[in-house]
């Protein structure tokens, strides 16, 4: 219905006139902004926007927006990206041997709730080659040690390369990326299976069970060098009670981890989420 | 910290470059703004709008804003209102025998989470005079017979003239307005005891409870003259179960009703909800 | 670790020594209670119960113990049923043309999450024989017209038998079965695609949509001869807002329908369902 | 409708049996059940039981059933109190500055939704005197600094015995308690606002904040002697977003205090709560 679109994300020190500039970069080249949202964080001073205009009678040529909005950026010493709707995204899902993240997301794709392509599934294990055989993706066994680690995400690293890909999904894998890693290649989203900073690391159903709990959750976040502090892109959470038992916790918990992580990359994805200060907006 | 703003809403058919010129109207005259939300109902072809910018360095004077506006305004054949963010609207309660959600009003209006003055309550019943009397608030009993309405309706639109009310809240009032009523004086929000649009009318609670549901809810709705019909402004829903009889289901309906009546209450007097079509569009 | 248990769902007129009574029968004869669970409907004036008790050192054979018990139920004018946990229901699975719930069914019996077997798939349409060939499931096409409603509900009682159904879920079969059939097969689970009783009948998420409303829902019922009016199992919702539209409501009520379905099913398996009165008492 | 009761709460290392030891024990001395609920945690070896029936044509006086009991529960080794419930327990509520949690269990007291006396308002300010004075209740004004904490609690200490007191309700009271005071009376409930163990100890709006959080929640807990640790009774959540500042997480999160804690004092107060291991089961 709306055709082709383009979503400017743009941060930058707030000042007056900014809705204003953009707005006019836009009309004044034919665009019509189909959705606009802003935010102001005041104690950071900053002004954060996304705006999505059709394509259909906007006169730039795509590979001149970007060069002639730096013009307009610059001096506002803005972060921005811009992005097309129909550039399909390429995603890797890493996994260790729980099935029901990645088959949930291997569902949304096949329904479009995903706008991406997943051409890669990398594992430390093998128990989920035969999803990856049957949706026809190719599957990396890429076991990991302490003593190959360093090795390995070297593998994992051409291996993203080679398929060029664009976001890794860890959904659910047990495993802790580098430092080193992330700074190689930081666009990943991780599920933890936890309402964090709650339980942070190993075993929080365990833990949640132990603390006696009334609510558990799962959240999906960017990944940082720091383990489960990264930004926080969605969170969900459900009751639980006396009568569950740590295997009930995990039993309800694979329901929340699927829906949040699900939700957080279509998010991503939608090109709606901006990132500062380790935090979040979502304009959702 | 933001000083006084003005807030606008808008809403026209959609077209290419009304952000920009709203905009524009805004940064010409030296506004900052700090909230812009915008969606487009593309269905209804409806571009749909709510701008703040603050006062402080902006040019024009109040007077001249209306006006000034309106040129823009008025070629694009938009519906359009602006608020000051100084201005204190001035409610009047209406109440019968329940005092959870006139008290939580009240508590909420001392505490300045409800931006408002509330010179006024009217009630059909007298138990509820001596919280008016606490709160040092003028106190019309105005009671309702079939034969009598049409002329206790006439009294209560000069209490509304008398104090110069805004916005009347039927706080658990238990009286059906004439559409007559409706069409004199169009500012107002009514909670409905139910999830809406299941259980219309009398006594949800008990209906709720011989259907068997789950889950029972309360809804936040502006009045017109159709009987629960109304644009609906806010929702919210609670768990129940077999355990929860009749008098169970009230009592954790009176804690829905009175969240989110204050919920939809101050959306309203932020001016953040936009009504078209028997809808609101809420820009939370 | 509890070992294959008994379950006990009992209903009777309320009376002394109703605890007690059953109590003694399971202790007496040298079982261990794990959970029990009663309510008492004071309107009603109905007992409601469901214990569960290890075989592991029960004295009376599984042939003996419901003609035991029918001694004790039968003077207390009591409904009931006993159900041992190694016995696994056969269930049938109806759709149409959305996948989400049946796949998800399927994905959750294999991760043992639903204690059955599930030998048959019918659909009215072809479009999921994949599904069902892929996880070697046998398929059976029975498509419906208004003339061959009657004979097409004839083939699929035949297939009930056949195939020893214990349970039909109505995963989204998009057909009404006529009260002559729930007359000969009342084991029938659906999931509704609204939070009933709003929206029963057809196209809930546009009418939904077309209310305005803030909050959707799904609802799993029992069928009766009543079209969505059966008795409710489970109930979830989710919060919507003015960007969602039809398809969003759609896409939302997709992930609720699976988990509100799942939830019910699982809930029917476990016997923690208890039916009277057009409602359920569900000992979770 | 269901007149006066007796409500019994045990737990016991688990053995065959119990239910129907307690069941005869009621029965055989003329009582009808109206409610039981039996839990097994399995991993722990213990039996919990919340057991409740009326007195009418109970056969035992108020005085010996107790001793009754004691000679059952003795040889079983159990820990538990029999509650009848026309005893109104008497509750000291204490508070520092903010009023919403105070204002609202004085409100649900009257409209009978916690079933206590108030005798007593204890508070290191002032500032919430008025309210005593509006409801009519002893306000003590009982300052609290590093240097004389531990002589002003032996004076708290002397109020709650002058008072009579038998659950103290920390309704935002913002001073931590010493061990000491805690080993000498242990009945205390507080509300912390925080979705713990997530942000324990001071400002957890701030560090929620700070940390990006998705969903903020507050938590109804038993005072231990180790700070925001002891045994969770209650606990829910509200879903922030980045338009929320601090000062919006600490509006929402008031209300979510409120019902919290609300929830707890009312279900310990029904006797439905039982502690042990550092958790607690709730049979509600």
């Amino acid at each position: 219905m709306t055709g082709v679109t383009a979503t400017l994300l743009i941060s930058c020190p707030d000042r007056k006139g900014l809705v204003a500039k953009i707005a006019n970069f836009i009309y004044s080249n034919g665009g019509n902004i189909i959705h606009a949202d802003q935010h102001t964080d005041f104690s950071a001073g900053l002004f954060l926007n996304r705006v999505e205009w059709q394509l259909d009678g906007f006169n730039l040529p795509r590979d001149v927006i970007s060069p002639a909005f730096e013009a307009i950026a610059k001096p506002l010493e803005a972060k921005w990206e811009i992005h097309f709707s129909d550039t399909v995204p390429r995603l890797a899902i890493w996994v260790s041997k729980q099935d029901h993240c990645l088959l949930d997301l291997l569902w949304r794709q096949q329904a479009k709730e995903i706008p991406a392509e997943i051409p890669l599934i990398i594992s430390n294990h093998t128990q989920l080659k035969y999803i990856a055989d049957q949706f026809g993706i190719d599957f990396h066994h890429i076991p990991i040690t302490k003593e190959t680690k360093a090795e390995q995400e070297a593998k994992q690293l051409e291996l993203l390369e080679k398929y060029q890909i664009d976001l890794i999904i860890l959904a659910k894998y047990m495993q802790i990326l580098t430092p080193e890693f992330v700074s190689k290649f930081s666009q990943i989203i991780n599920i933890h299976h936890s309402f964090l900073p709650a339980f942070p690391g190993a075993n929080p159903y365990q833990r949640a069970y132990s603390r006696g709990v009334k609510i558990i959750g799962a959240t999906a976040h960017y990944v940082t060098a720091d383990l489960d502090e990264g930004p926080i892109i969605e969170q969900d959470v459900v009751r639980v009670s006396h009568r569950d038992d740590v295997s009930d916790l995990i039993r309800k918990g694979k329901d929340l981890e699927r829906l949040v992580l699900a939700r957080a990359v279509r998010l991503h994805l939608q090109n709606r989420v901006l990132e500062y200060d380790n935090r979040t907006v979502v304009f959702a």
